[in-house]
């Protein structure tokens, strides 16, 4: 009896774990396409990444749920508490992944209506290549439960934030130039702001797979935020002055 | 021993309820002192913001904690599960509105260089005087469970995002007359769409007030989007030329 509720947690666990490893590959989609919808004007691909959220929403309430009464039918404790209170954790931050893609995505239209840079699009797309590498990494390292893998990736976190705050300054500077760029590039700059919290979701990920692993929360005094908050007009004055021909 | 039982686990829910209305209004304090500290210009008032943002965040995990070992302890079922698993979700909520007025804090010193015109900064301030009153009427029906003050609180956000698409549009129209106005009202154009933000998660609170009651989860056919996301360039423009003396 005793080793048939003891499997039986582990087909629990194991049923949770599986959901999450599918939530994150249907996350990193959601990712990918808006992006793709946003450089590409693509307007039914945006539809597609909009109607696909609901499913991330309702897969985070099962596995809620699921882990829930898990816990209060079983009564597990260290190790196999931390694993649901990690996959807990893991779900919301993976729904939260998918409602920024889908903000993303309704930007579209108001994004495509008008020509951007090519320069500016490239930019994007490679802060959000950066944050999939990121996102595909914590997943794989949640597969195998390898902290060390987790803490290279919150380690990478730094460069999304770089990049983020370059493309920050870049776009201030087209909206400059000309002012029929603001709109577009408002819808861009959120954009990006997406792209760089979905990096600070994978770095909460990784946090997670640390505490699942070590029982221990990692030391919280790495800075999430990007250098854009502090960004002000002279700098930017200044950067338009010197790209100026 | 049964009744002794019962009395510890109505303590531990009591702490747990209590930290979340302490939780509650820290987060409404931080709010309100981001935005005076934006209005301002008052860096020594956004500095204490941004430094009391960590004592949100461990009282968030601590309530995680105590909530997780409440339920694998005692193994609540049914109301009892609900309140907990409640506790956690709103707990997550409270924190995550302390990031979000951090963000604000962290841009005082790039907004204050710059002049921003009156109409614009009373904007802001209408648009967190909303926030705040939204948070403090679901906390208030947190304390009652009152589930159908909750609805109302969900039903108001709709003002709250009416506001922030119409000072969105306000902002752009600025950035669009002078160029030298852009990084700060960008900045502005974060700061609103953080109480925009704030007041999705008061409508969250409400949601699980919901579910705490009922044990069934709000409908989710209510769009918590502004509608922002699809203005275009063409519709801003046409706005700046009306308003044009």
């Amino acid at each position: 009896m005793a080793s048939h509720i003891v499997s039986s947690y582990e087909d629990e666990l194991k049923y949770i774990v599986r959901r999450i490893s599918e939530m994150g590959g249907q996350a990193e989609r959601m990712l990918e396409q808006s992006v793709t919808a946003l450089v590409r004007g693509d307007s039914g691909l945006a539809q597609s990444v909009i109607a696909d959220d609901v499913i991330l929403d309702a897969a985070q309430r099962e596995v809620d749920e699921k882990a829930i009464l898990t816990i209060a039918k079983r009564q597990p404790l260290a190790t196999d508490l931390r694993e649901i209170v990690g996959a807990i954790r893991i779900s919301s931050d993976l729904e939260r992944i998918g409602d920024l893609a889908k903000n993303i995505a309704k930007r579209v239209l108001a994004v495509h209506n008008h020509p951007q840079p090519n320069q500016l699009v490239r930019g994007i797309e490679h802060l959000s290549e950066l944050a999939i590498d990121q996102l595909k990494d914590v997943l794989d390292a949640y597969g195998t439960r390898d902290h060390e893998r987790a803490q290279v990736v919150r380690a990478n976190d730094e460069e999304i934030d770089a990049v983020y705050t370059s493309i920050f300054r870049e776009l201030l500077t087209y909206m400059m130039e000309d002012p029929r760029n603001i709109t577009a590039c408002t819808h861009l700059l959120f954009s990006a702001k997406n792209i760089e919290r979905i990096g600070d979701h994978a770095t909460n990920i990784a946090e997670t797979i640390f505490y699942i692993r070590t029982g221990e929360e990692m030391s919280t005094d790495r800075p999430k935020d990007d250098r854009s908050t502090t960004l002000t007009q002279n700098a930017v004055e200044a950067a338009v002055e010197s790209a100026a021909p």
